[in-house]
Formats: C-alpha cells, sequence, structure tokens
C-alpha cells in the first residue's frame, strides 16, 4: 500500500513570501525609476495605430442578418448581441420592476489570465508584460505574464504562440498559488469569466522582450500612477493571498455569507438574449449603435496596425463608455479593523444574479439629469470627500481589447457615521479585508471593479506601513 | 463614535454544538424507537392518492402553442421545456465533442429549504416535519422545517401560509448556522437553486401538527433507513459545520481549487432552450414524453388529493427515472485521514459547466447496452463491491415535488489501490471531508448527490464513534 505524505491544508509560507515582495521596493531588475523609461522604449519599438472606423469598414465583422448580431465570420473571439433585462418584483423578488434592453458582448471561451512568480535574491518577483491595447488610453500598459484565450493558446488563432503559457497549463506548469474563475463587467459582458491566475516557476524563466521582473512593492508603487497597470493584471493581483492577522469582523464569516446568499435571493433577473438591431431605446447608426439619450457606452468600431500582438494588424468593434467612470471604497475602522462598504449589485451579465461591487461604482454622467433624490447612494459623499479623506486615487482604464478609453478614478476613502453609517442601508454592508480576500479565492463574489479596488487597497496597506 | 464590538469570523462553538447534537441519540421529545409510529400516525392523519392520469387530464396545464412547452396557465411553479446541450471538443474544450437533447424543468425561483435548530436539555435539536410529496415511493418522508418557494411563503400562492417561515426571513428571524444556495439536479433541472439554512431559534418555537424535534443523533440512525430522510432534508443537512481536527490532505486547498478551476475551464458546455415538442430523440405520447430507447427518464403527469398541503388536491408533471441509480463515495485513508474520491461532472443544468459529484452517480440500467470498455468509471467496482468494504448503505429517493420513484442506492465503500489509485484518472480528485465541509460553505461545488452522500458520510463518521 502507498503511504504518501500529506501537505497542510493551508500554506502559511506563501502570504508571507508574498508580504516580502510586497515590502521590497527595490527589484532586482529593474528600478521602478527606470520603469517609465523601459515602457516607453517599449512603446517606441513597437509601431502601432488606432482609428476609428466606420462599420462598414469593419473586416470579417458583420452584423448577422437573422439576428442582426455584430460577429466575426469564423465565428469566434466574440459576438455583440442584444440583452432584454427584468428584474422582478414581487413575489420573485424585491424588485423594484425595472426592464431595460441593451448591447452586451458574448465571449463564451474562458481565458487565462496569469502572473508568473519568481525568487531573486530570496524576493518573490513577477513577470509582467508591456502589452499593447486597442483601448487603452495610452495603448501601452503594464499586463500580466500571459493574457490569452483558449482558442489562442492552442492556435486556432492563426500567429504566434502565447509566451510563457507552458508555466500555466499542461503537465510542467508551476507551483499554483491562486487559481480562481472570476467574472469580469457584468454590465458589459454576457457571463464571461477569466481564470485568474498565480504560479510560481521551478527553475530557469527566460526573459524575453516586453517582459520585466518586479517585486509587488514596486507594482503597488506603479498602481498610483494613472493607466499603467491594466485591469488583467490588477485583477489577478487581488487574488494574491497576503497575511492576515485581524480575526475580527462586524459580521461572522457565516453572517456575511448569509447576507450574500439574502441578496442573491431577494434579487430574481432574467437576461433574455435577444437581436441586436432592434434593441428599444438604442439606435444603429454608420459609426456606432448608442442610446437614444446618449448616456451609458457606444458600440463602435477601430482599425488596428500593431507588430507585437499574436496577429499583426486587424480590425474590431469596441464598447466605449460615454463619460469617465467613479469606483469608490469608503473604508471606516470599527474595533481596531479596517472595514470597507460592499455593495451587492445586480449587473446583467453576471452569472448568478449579484456579486459584490466598491460602495460606489458608476458612471456620474448617467445620472446627472435626476433629482437629488434618485441620485444613487454615496455617489455625492464620494465626489465631494476631501482630500485629507482620500487615501488612495489613481485613473484606471478597462480592458482595452474590448472597452476604449474607459476610464475610472479610483479612490480609496476615510468615512465616518455621517458618510456611511454603521448600519448600512440594505444591499450594503461592512467588509474587512481579510474577509475580502476569503471571498476572492472564490469565484463570483467580488465584482471586476471591486477586484481593482482590492488590488489599490492592498497596494496602499503595504505603502503605509 | 460608535465603538461596536466585533465578532471572531469563524464561530467554533457551533460546530462543537453541532457535534454534541450528533454524539445525543436520545432525543428529548420523541424516542427514535417511537419514531416509526409517529411517521405512521401522521400518514394516517392525512389522506392522500396519487394516480397517474395522461396529460390531457391535467388541470392548468398545458402544451404551450408558441413552444411546445409544459407550462401552468398562471404562469407559476415550474414549466418542462427542452434543451439542447453541445459539449465542445477542440480549442474550445477538451472534449469529446458531445450533443445531445432532453426535456428540462425550468424553475427560475430559489426556495428555502430551512431547518430549525433549538437547545432542549443543553443539546441542539432540528425541527423535523412529516412531508408528503407525491413522487415519494412511500409518500411521507421527513422534510426540513420550511421547503418553500419564494411565492410560496409570499402567499402569491393560493393556500395557507407556510409555517415557521417567519424564523427564516425577515427580521425576526434566528441566528443563522448556514445559508447557501446550492444547485439541484443539474441533468433534470434548468440552473435550478435552493436556499439552504440551518438557523437557531431565539425564543420558545410552538410545535405544530407533522413536526417533531429530533437531535442530529437522532436523524443520523433515520438516514441508515431506507426513504425516511427527504432530499431536501438531507441537502441542508450536509451544509451543517462539524468539528475538524485533520488538517492533513493529498491536495493542499490552493491545489484542490485549482484542479476544479482547471475542470471548469476545461470543458465548454453550451446549453440551449428549444421546444420542447420537437426533441430530437424523445417522443411525446398522450401519457408521457419518453427517449426513444427508453434511456433516462419519462416526462408524465399525476393527480392527487390530500389535505396537509398549501394547497387541498391538484394535478402536476413529474419526471420518471426509467430506473433506480446509484450513488457512491469510495473513501480511502492516507496518511491516517479518510478521503473521498469525486468526480467533477458536467450536467447539463449547472449554473457552471462542472460541480463534484460523488465517485459513481449513474443509473446501471441507461449504460447496459455498453461494451465493457465504455462502461462508467468505478461502476463496476461500486456495484461489485464486497460487503465488508460497504460502510454504508441505504436507499434514498430525489425530490418528491419533481420526481417520481427516483430512488438510489447511496453507498460509502472502503477502496483499496485497485479500486481507485491514488493518482486517479482526469477528472477526479481525492478530497477530505473537512475539505468537502469547507466548500459546501459556498454553492455550487457540490452537487445535490454529492450533498446527500456527505449528509450518510457525517452520519457514519458519528456511528462508529
Amino acid at each position: 500500500m502507498s503511504s504518501p505524505s500529506l501537505q497542510t491544508r493551508a500554506d502559511t509560507k506563501v502570504p508571507a513570501r508574498i508580504a516580502r515582495s510586497a515590502a521590497t521596493t527595490r527589484g532586482a531588475h529593474l528600478r521602478t525609476e527606470d520603469f517609465g523609461g523601459w515602457l516607453a522604449d517599449r512603446g517606441r519599438a513597437h509601431a502601432f495605430q488606432v482609428e476609428r472606423i466606420p462599420f462598414a469598414e469593419l473586416d470579417g465583422w458583420s452584423f448577422q442578418e437573422s439576428t442582426g448580431n455584430l460577429v466575426h465570420r469564423s465565428g469566434r473571439f466574440f459576438t455583440v448581441e442584444g440583452l432584454h433585462i427584468t428584474e422582478e418584483g414581487e413575489p420573485y423578488g424585491d424588485g423594484p420592476y425595472a426592464d431595460w434592453y441593451q448591447p452586451v458582448i458574448k465571449q463564451p471561451e474562458v481565458g487565462v489570465l496569469g502572473i508568473l512568480v519568481k525568487e531573486f535574491d530570496g524576493v518573490p518577483h513577477l513577470l509582467m508584460q508591456a502589452k499593447m491595447e486597442p483601448g487603452n488610453p495610452n495603448l501601452l500598459q503594464l499586463s500580466p505574464t500571459v493574457q490569452a484565450t483558449r482558442s489562442n493558446y492552442t492556435k486556432a488563432h492563426r500567429g504566434a504562440d502565447v509566451k510563457y503559457i507552458e508555466y500555466f497549463v499542461g503537465p510542467g506548469r508551476g507551483r499554483v498559488i491562486a487559481d480562481v474563475l472570476q467574472s469580469e463587467h457584468g454590465s458589459w459582458f454576457y457571463r464571461k469569466s477569466n481564470r485568474n491566475m498565480v504560479v510560481e516557476a521551478v527553475g530557469d524563466v527566460p526573459l524575453l522582450d516586453d517582459f520585466c521582473w518586479l517585486t509587488l512593492g514596486q507594482i503597488n508603487e506603479l498602481l498610483h500612477r494613472d493607466n499603467v497597470v491594466n485591469m488583467d493584471a490588477r485583477t489577478v493581483l487581488s487574488c494574491l493571498p497576503f497575511e492576515d492577522t485581524s480575526d475580527g469582523a462586524l459580521l461572522s464569516d457565516v453572517e456575511l455569507l448569509s447576507w450574500l446568499t439574502g441578496e442573491r435571493t431577494r434579487h430574481s433577473v432574467r437576461a433574455e438574449r435577444v437581436p441586436l438591431d432592434s434593441l428599444p431605446g438604442w439606435k444603429c447608426g454608420e459609426d456606432a449603435i448608442e442610446h437614444v439619450a446618449g448616456r451609458y457606452f457606444k458600440v463602435m468600431a477601430v482599425s488596428v496596425r500593431a507588430d507585437n500582438r499574436e496577429v499583426t494588424g486587424w480590425t474590431q468593434p469596441l464598447f466605449e463608455p460615454v463619460g469617465p467612470g467613479v469606483l469608490a471604497f469608503l473604508t471606516r475602522e470599527f474595533g481596531g479593523v479596517p472595514h470597507v462598504l460592499m455593495h451587492a449589485r445586480v449587473e446583467a451579465g453576471f452569472l448568478d444574479t449579484i456579486e459584490l461591487g466598491p460602495t460606489v461604482q458608476y458612471t456620474p454622467g448617467n445620472y446627472a439629469h435626476l433629482p437629488a433624490s434618485e441620485r444613487p447612494l454615496f455617489l455625492d459623499t464620494v465626489l465631494r470627500a476631501r482630500p485629507d479623506r482620500i487615501r488612495y486615487e489613481a485613473v484606471h482604464s478597462e480592458e482595452g481589447g474590448r472597452f476604449l478609453g474607459a476610464e475610472s478614478r479610483c479612490l480609496i476613502i476615510d468615512a465616518d457615521e455621517a458618510d456611511a453609517p454603521l448600519d448600512p442601508p440594505p444591499g450594503y454592508a461592512w467588509v474587512t479585508r481579510a474577509q475580502l480576500t476569503s471571498l476572492v479565492r472564490h469565484g463570483h463574489y467580488l465584482n471586476v471593479q471591486a477586484r481593482t479596488l482590492l488590488a489599490c487597497l492592498n497596494a496602499t496597506e503595504t505603502r503605509t506601513r
């Protein structure tokens, strides 16, 4: 009979090593002060242009006659479709009843977003990539080691191999630190999730062009700069385990999960796919599909010329929000433990009704027409926060492969009882950072905006100690 | 400023109290040896009859002209629809490519399955109900305190109130011990989940007819009898926390979650709703919709007369499996810690591709026509297990409100290297009981059959100590 050795269920050494990386702001390979030059150099090495084009100039993409959906002739990549969302009132849900139509991106394939880790001089470093995406405000941002769909890396895609993918999938991969399916933007994607992975390499790792090793401390510094660390990197960073010494919380874990279950249950949301070309409230033009009142976002198209992509030169549709967003955590300390006010959000494309979002997640322009009584909760508190209450602020943009200039001001704000009461309104709950880290080990608890702010919160914690 | 007191995140007292209840086989209210008499008495108190009827005799139910789906005229309860399932091969999934059609029950409403707990003589007791369901082989079984859909308990249903519901929802409810959305049969339901709750009552609880207080030790004894503890009770019982002293496992928690993520990612399953009346491979008769080869299940209808239901007398469709099923855990001890061999199963109606099922979950009759090489893995090992290897065996049936005579032989079997190797085939992993209990705190990890066997495993552990 075999007598295999067991492992302890929780590896406590990994969080300690991650903490060591976070505390190290001097990397073994690239100094943080040289990072801007390195990134600019990568930008110069790759000439590329992004131009807005009318839908008619899309190559390989067209509006399918039977459905009006925007599809690629290969049947691959993604489609832009219509969605009809109904949120039901009594007796099926708490309502209020809501009913709307919107375009949505359908991309059923699960991709890998992976960061490779390796120790240099006793400190774990993360392998990051300078990656161009057509929708990024500054085109080139810092992305995970790997950012690829399955058909990408199984080579259905006509193009180059995905670099470093062998460290994440297949028999020779490294030691897993985190591996979880996380949702992406539920307001723009229909049930999309990606595999967020952090893997420690065993043995040597060649350093290729466009890649650099950075400590978590260095990345945390870069997270304080505008539009440097891309969304894919931020969501993977949020999944890193960290050392947690605080065991206290306003809600016990059971109460927190019960609150979440209650929020999931009290909303009854139906999302039905409908043809894109007959969406009530939206108008199709030659250059864009847009909301009749100019709100939310446009579907539009771009032409891209670049040479460091798997495929050289392409056209594609993108979603372009009509204005910048605001993402904010309101935080308060209770009993000596910092808590974040989380919001149970319904988004049309979520797999399971609600996920936890930041306290505030809005595009203020979409609400400018509303009277004060109907404005989103906590939005004005965030917009009017005094500078001395702002613990973190930077502008970050969403996935530039699907979204054009989708920038949000990301804020972490110290609040008081007047701003955000101990007993919050329905749909909100105070959650500790340790609890957020426990939740993010599982999929579909924290939405992508909450994960961005969790990465920022972790970056702030490190900086101030 | 407020200075609220914090709670510890994990309440260690609750598992200890649950363990005390499990160790107590003498209840404060009803002796286990008197239980059979009590249940028979409840049966006599309620006259009821269940008769098979042709679809044409359904009252309020009909095949909708536009879709061919079987629906209720109120638009409520559930519908029977068609589903077209495609499991994709490369490059989107590991395949092999599969494509089939089947009827499916669509019931978008989330219900509450809740067990109320209260201490008597220092021992927590569970409030259980003798509940008739038309599909139960013996009609009357032991169910949770509450078993109700949302429209049930918000009174959209024309009938009596749901007893004890106020302990589970609303501001006056008790102290939550478990509260999680769990999936139900993914092969028969389209994305159905129910809220599994265990709540401890604060203050006195009136004891109504058809209800009895039992210790967990008593219920565990009843779990060793055939067809006594219903599915709804079993799934809620599986969510109880228990004291866990073993920290060792073949896979660390991160590795286990990573394996699960990998299994979710490598399967690409599309489930598309299609009309019921034109399902390839199925034939519609006056009394049943059945598979052309006589496999899987039939859709049929019954008439029910009873007086202890929220509504007195009704007709409804049911699913009737063509033969009994087998559910089995193969278990082995590694390094002194018992492990269960779990199977990552694709079921068409799952919210997210796969959930963990038992080692074996099959209706053997469906595979009788296959050559040995194509028979399901581990099925023959289970069917041929020597009596001295069988640690647990009982027949249980699935939800009698939807399924007619859906019985399965439930087994827990001690295996060896020849039966079930340390290094299992793809799609299988060894998991400890403590890990299963951690997973079941979250939804969509363990399927309903695995939860039945987890409840049985916990019942066995108690009995043998």
